[in-house]
């Protein structure tokens, strides 16, 4: 794993302060993009130079009461290439639909923009596109180059000259790999016994008016949808490396933000409580944007609410028997898109990971 | 006003129940269109016939988990009126957007059947629809012959053989005018100091989609919206009988049911808080559908939470000095709407007031 | 099972109704309290003739706006034996702490009422209530003998004269049992690989004043809870006949009512999905208050809220492969309490099973 | 009105970092000391030092993610003179109760820190604590040594060596005297017509644990409370120069945090709609945490949850004809209470008045 902001090889703040990036969020009226423009509004690297999205009569003031929003310029979707050839957009983040991706992405690597894809359209296999998305994808050839950007499972960047495209992880899938991975490599549960149950606040379905998103409905359920049919298992599958898809339900909570995962499974060969410990702590090492303890001692580190708001996941864990039970918890909107975008954008530029995420100068 | 539910003259519940008034409720999958089927279904002298809704591929039994909802007809908006020529359809509740009220009622009562309108279609005069609603009234020449059913203050029904048209009173206007007509009648405030500040849970805005209601939208805000614009404005002003419109905001909350409205008065000629409880008995009598009483003696009446789920008005009142203080609370599906209409019914068909509204058999 | 509400031999209701059985509700400050009292007043066999709590202050139409409420006498819990033994409370429903049901349940029994306890003091075996509930039973000899109400899956009520002790089941364990009971008694599912998530709303937890109930720590999480430690678990490992616990969790919604349960199982012996739905059909047979079918195909039976403020249990399931995935809901005041106990009631009476909580003259 | 954070008088921040003003919280566990402690770990130029609640057991990180609460002391109450006189603590801020404060803040001051109270304690005249308190106030020869920190209305900071003593206002009442000092100051209202309409999310009540601050209690209704009896309403009179209270009422919003306030009153003297715009535009100058507009074109202003978690504030206003339409709304945990605690801090140390608010190096 790559390590993390050890002082020794940090970078000098002031000189890369003295030309901070010049960055765009595409889709910035959706809560992902209003996210993702709040933190760069104050990283200290970086300049929100433009923002994007269908509806171009849209300003960010309206949407935040920073009053640094008032100053980032709403540019027209077409614009962006143009403004990434100008070097006037250094890294554009898109917190586009899927589809909207899969075509613009590519396009803005062309220009010459590193591009940070919080959407679905570069974790998966071509083939699979048209099963859990609806569509065929129309630049599969692009898959391959894109990077995983699951953090801190991603190494270094790859320090090429060319510009880059990181896929962001999805929200549910981060959740639950950060919490599998670790187990996984270090051989201690029985795959095929592995249960996810997992719950989203609402605004993980994103900002568009329907129905079944509206106050009235929400309120008072707490819904299964898309059961077995959510287009995050297969990211799931892929990622944690698992021959078969595991258990997966999802159900909308009446929560605006948050993400929490009930992780079941079999221990084996005689793992306890203490390998467990032992396997996150293996995995996660120096990385400062995770918390991990046994459930009944640590009892904070159970709720989601506690991480809303924050660029953290908590996971905590407990055994009973052969059990264990795994409950996982982020920001949907923060490590499950946002921050965790932020993190891959510091990767890329080599910055301490958790830069503008702590509201620290020194992270 | 008319006296409600005297044993003397209660019509025998049997003979009445020997052939129930055969009902149809138009706009079901609305929220006040599923209050109100959810009513007829347990009604003792009524039957659910038909439900009708824009989308007729609806089935009552998808939103309402009484077993009872799977006999309910669901038929296309067009047939309406051939049921009602027919006699299938004696009394018809619509629970559709104003503009389609506007058309569909008149045809409805010319084909025979009694109506009760729970839209703003009928409530105010033929020059104030452009501005409040939006659109010319296409039928002016019917709103002579509605009549307003704000219940307990109209009276028994016209004892007319000819089918009827009642407009159910606005959710807000029906909360803020059982407050304020006892004492505006009593001639105890001055009416050119009241302030109404109303706020409404989401389902008074209804179900169609739109980016405003959705979860994420209205959970932890207490918007402010039609500030000095609501419809409900004129609505108040007329049947109050005030010359001025009186200081008037809506509020959206993070509610599902529910409308609760601060009203604000000076008490003039010497008024007290005495007077204030006269008012409100006599002006409400045996009604059995509204409890008052002084808030801080009655601590339960001001919670709009108790009223929610029943058809029931609560008023709490206070002084201070010559300052007036007035809570009004009622369900806005069920007295803003649905149990309103009912009480319409009852009324229309000599019934008890509360039939159908209270579980009971005997109101 | 039994055969509910034929009407065979359904008994005259009018006949019943002549002399309505005197019920109490102790606890009746408390949710499941207030619940059952809104039944009992709408009951029609049944008189609310007396409730009582810890605060003896407290009457029953500051928490129900219906004005029945009002005639209802509040008793200390002292008087009740006294009432039971002169006849002026037949049947006794104990909305109470568990420690406090297993000292008053016999003392009422003794008296002469029949009792229906609601808490968890009649459930488990008398060596489980040290580990579970934290205290030795005081009364061990009558574990044996009350009757586990699960509906419907007890037979009728045993024709003795005595009266007779009932432990209503637990709210999780309700919707838990119906759900997997039907699956272990057609044998195809692996009783090894049961993984049960479950949520519930707020009030499943009471309305005893404690920091971690509050508004502002509730909403906008779900936090897992007593992980691998709920006193649930033994009851549901007990009346499901399974040799070992299974993987049990519980999580605490920003809800006010309502419990939800995702069921994991492998399918075994080649059953699939026509399996699922025969054994069912075959286990709740005419039972009319559960619903269930194919998840994908009726989605509605998804919905936690559509269950909320009934009698009704949903199950909706789903197969993939040997996945089967299964979500179980209740409104865990109703089914998973005051409601179950109302049937429990009617069973005892030999009255039709839904009998006053469909609000019909005639389940 | 002093001129806030213009760059020519602005302190070298550089200088002031080299040594942080060393803090403590007492009543960290509370909701605004949350609140506060998380201002404080991020703000330039302090270190949280300590915290203090009653509960000594209690560490910050248990309720504050960010890694930087585990670096800080958990002190006891008692300790917190020694360290003060030692100058290990050199600002102290109390969120603690009204009787609390009232003893301690004293001893504090006495003892070489400077002090900022949130709560009630240094408000009022000495003979109104009765009846708005409750008690008799014990130190009431400090009250006129306490200087009563409304942002930006109140002057910069006496250039005393003494240790200062700071009554931070109330949360109802700085919402409601930034929006109605400016229109009484430039004299287009009519006071006696003043009406206010306020609604608090439920942090406002603190984290005791009370029955009707519970999930249950306050999901899904809008309680008014305290009518005509709110401790804020002789705050909001006396420093707004009113001779007579206005109306004031208070309501519990289902929502964690926010205040939004709807006030009305007559303009006077032919005062419009651009009088009121020049009234606010006077009072606030370039203070940059305030935000005010004409509803109709900035309805972004009129929602409490755009401010939700910011240190801003929002004011809304409309006119028709005579009739005057504001709402205001801020963070009752910042504005009211952490946040302008904060301000205050700055102000005493000759910072820019936004510093360690907004996340920027250069506010």
């Amino acid at each position: 794993m790559h390590k993390y902001g050890s002082s020794a090889h940090k970078p000098t703040i002031n000189s890369e302060i003295a030309s901070p990036v010049k960055t765009g969020v595409v889709g910035a009226r959706g809560y992902s993009g209003i996210e993702l423009s709040k933190l760069l509004l104050g990283h200290p690297a970086a300049t929100l130079a433009a923002v994007s999205a269908t509806d171009t009569a849209f300003s960010l003031s309206e949407l935040v009461a920073d009053p640094r929003a008032e100053r980032v310029a709403t540019v027209p979707i077409q614009q962006l290439a143009t403004l990434a050839r100008a070097g006037d957009l250094q890294t554009i983040f898109l917190a586009t639909p899927t589809e909207v991706s899969a075509e613009l992405a590519p396009e803005l690597v062309e220009a010459g923009a590193d591009v940070i894809d919080l959407s679905g359209a570069f974790r998966l296999n071509r083939n699979e596109y048209k099963k859990w998305y609806g569509f065929e994808h129309p630049k599969p050839e692009w898959l391959d180059r894109a990077e995983y950007g699951l953090v801190p499972f991603v190494g270094p960047a790859k320090s090429v000259k060319a510009p880059r495209l990181i896929a962001n992880p999805g929200c549910y899938a981060t959740a639950v790999l950060l919490a599998i991975k670790p187990l996984i490599a270090a051989g201690i549960v029985e795959p095929a016994s592995l249960v996810i149950d997992a719950k989203s606040g609402a605004s993980g379905a994103g900002r568009k008016a329907s129905e079944n998103l509206l106050f009235c409905e929400v309120e008072g359920d707490c819904l299964p949808y898309k059961v077995a049919a959510h287009q995050h298992l297969p990211e799931i599958a892929r990622y944690a490396g698992l021959a078969e898809e595991p258990f997966f339900s999802t159900h909308l909570l009446p929560v605006n933000r948050g993400i929490t995962a009930g992780i079941y499974a079999r221990l084996r060969g005689g793992a306890e409580l203490a390998d467990v410990a032992r396997a996150y702590d293996a995995a996660f090492g120096s990385y400062p944007l995770v918390r991990h303890g046994q459930a009944s001692k640590h009892k904070a580190l159970l709720s989601m609410k506690r991480v809303a708001g924050t660029a953290f996941s908590q996971i905590a864990y407990e055994t009973e028997g052969t059990k264990l039970f795994v409950f996982a918890s982020i920001d949907n909107l923060l490590k499950g898109a946002a921050s965790q975008a932020v993190e891959n954008f510091n990767r890329l530029r080599d910055l301490p990971v958790a830069t503008g995420l702590l509201n620290e100068e020194d992270c």
